[in-house]
């Protein structure tokens, strides 16, 4: 497909996989790349020097295009970037901050960058700072969500509407049928987290990757809203959260509650019912362990099944 | 176009708008009948007789089909049931409610039955007692709205999976991109509500048109979690909600709170900060009042341009 992501990435589909903490190692992100999409290196689970060897594994494991997913929270972000841009990383993607503090200095190294927002207004704020493309992620998404609430179907238009760059469309999606509803949306690419979570290729821990492939409508939840809106499979650390907020529990409760290690835990450890399982909601639609090329291969099948359907469509 | 939705309710196009409280009267019912879609009276904020007035109103000012929405809670709902029956009404669409207790006495009547739920389990059931439609309804829509928090675009996936009879998609759809995108996930038609709640016909008060023209994203919330899960404009009363739960209040508390006529002084009087003011986020995409036919050819050009747009992707 041609189009405007494709053309600003160089890749052959429009399908980006969303860097995701604890699973989206150099494995993962190179069958991407290797089947055709953007496959992104998760930093925000790596120590700067774990990122600089999976940067140098994916060199080897791939000569197409690839990029790093980098939460501009990250507590040694200066030390991170300084191994991204030296290592010769063409593309970036940031969230869970300020796109302003590191896009100028980005671009002048002559990155691409990308900017995952929940909302028009971050859109907007990310655009102005200068980045060449927006990832807009609803509601439904796993891990770190908007504090909006805004799902995929009504937050794509009203971003789309708000901004002239490249738009990429996150949450909901794990479908060729889901990728061309957000291309309807005005989206020109998406990125796809809980299914390439679930794949062979994920560095998650197999028990995380069962759990999702169970996991059926109703089964994850937008928990710690008064800390950091995050959606998790519902397990007994999530029912703890729940208690801990109907007694009235502080905010510095919640993050004592919360931990340090909890994320690790559960996505790459395994621990299923103390550790926490960042997924999607889609994650209900996800029924079996496939490869990255697998997976692939059939969301590039239903989009073409989907838009012919759509093609015979008369009003 | 001809698909298993229009033939079942024997429209032109594949459009039902809302049974909603307060705004579904014969005038906006009959308009949309009027202009090749399915109208909706909206039961739920009618006495019996009122609904009588209605739906002989109705038979007055179209000649196309229409039918009733009856939320299954429905106080006097035997009473209801009896006028609706009585009157000849063709279609009825229940909610809120068991399927099971009315389905098969409306079909024996030679009613056809559509059921609105907001997960693919509810959906089985429906189908299971003999419904010949579905609404799958997604987090994002206004109004009562179901506890998994499934947004449409998860949701339509999973419950056109679950469900052999046709599916009509609800929830963050207002547009003939978000009725494409729906179409893409799998849904036969659509339901749409925000949008017709702010048109000219819509029974609803001036005021809170205005503030669904005015709303921005971000601008609704579901509440009430505790009782009826319920998405509205954030306003006064809504941030008494908030203040409540914050402080532990019970169930009975917030029953008390809420009280008894709220949607009807936020809806039709116009009370913009003690109101009820139902509405999806869907509503921030809506920025003029307009009249249904208006909106009807909107929807058609836009759905055609899509489609159209998409019919050129190659993957």
């Amino acid at each position: 497909m041609k189009n405007r992501v494709t053309s600003l990435f160089e890749i052959e589909l429009p399908i980006i996989q969303g860097g995701m903490v604890w699973c989206s190692g150099w494995k993962l992100a190179s069958a991407v790349s290797n089947n055709g999409g953007l496959g992104l290196l998760g930093a925000g689970s790596m120590y700067p020097e774990v990122l600089r060897e999976h940067i140098q594994k994916m060199k080897i494991a791939t000569d197409k295009p690839f990029g790093v997913n980098v939460p501009l929270l990250y507590p040694d972000i200066e030390k991170l970037m300084e191994i991204i841009i030296s290592e010769g990383v063409k593309i970036i993607f940031t969230s869970a901050g300020n796109p302003t503090t590191w896009t100028q200095k980005l671009k002048e190294e002559g990155l691409i960058v990308v900017h995952v927002v929940s909302s028009a207004k971050f859109a907007i704020k990310a655009a102005n700072a200068g980045v060449d493309a927006i990832v807009a992620e609803g509601f439904e998404a796993g891990g770190h969500n908007g504090r909006e609430e805004t799902t995929t179907m009504c937050l794509i238009p009203i971003v789309k509407e708000a901004i002239q760059i490249p738009l990429i469309a996150a949450g909901g999606i794990g479908s060729g049928n889901s990728m061309a509803a957000a291309f309807a949306l005005g989206a020109e690419g998406v990125q796809i987290g809980s299914r390439f979570a679930a794949s062979k290729e994920s560095s998650a821990h197999d028990l995380y990757k069962k759990a999702i492939i169970a996991s059926k409508e109703g089964d994850t939840a937008l928990t710690l809203k008064s800390i950091t809106p995050v959606r998790l499979l519902k397990n007994s650390f999530y029912q703890q959260v729940l208690l801990a907020e109907e007694r009235g529990a502080t905010k510095e409760e919640l993050i004592s509650l919360l931990g340090k290690r909890r994320a690790k835990a559960g996505i790459f450890e395994g621990e299923l019912e103390e550790g926490e399982l960042e997924v999607g909601q889609i994650s209900a639609a996800i029924s079996k362990l496939e490869s990255v090329e697998e997976i692939i291969l059939d969301i590039k099948d239903t989009f073409r099944t989907c838009i012919h359907q759509l093609t015979s469509l008369t009003i």
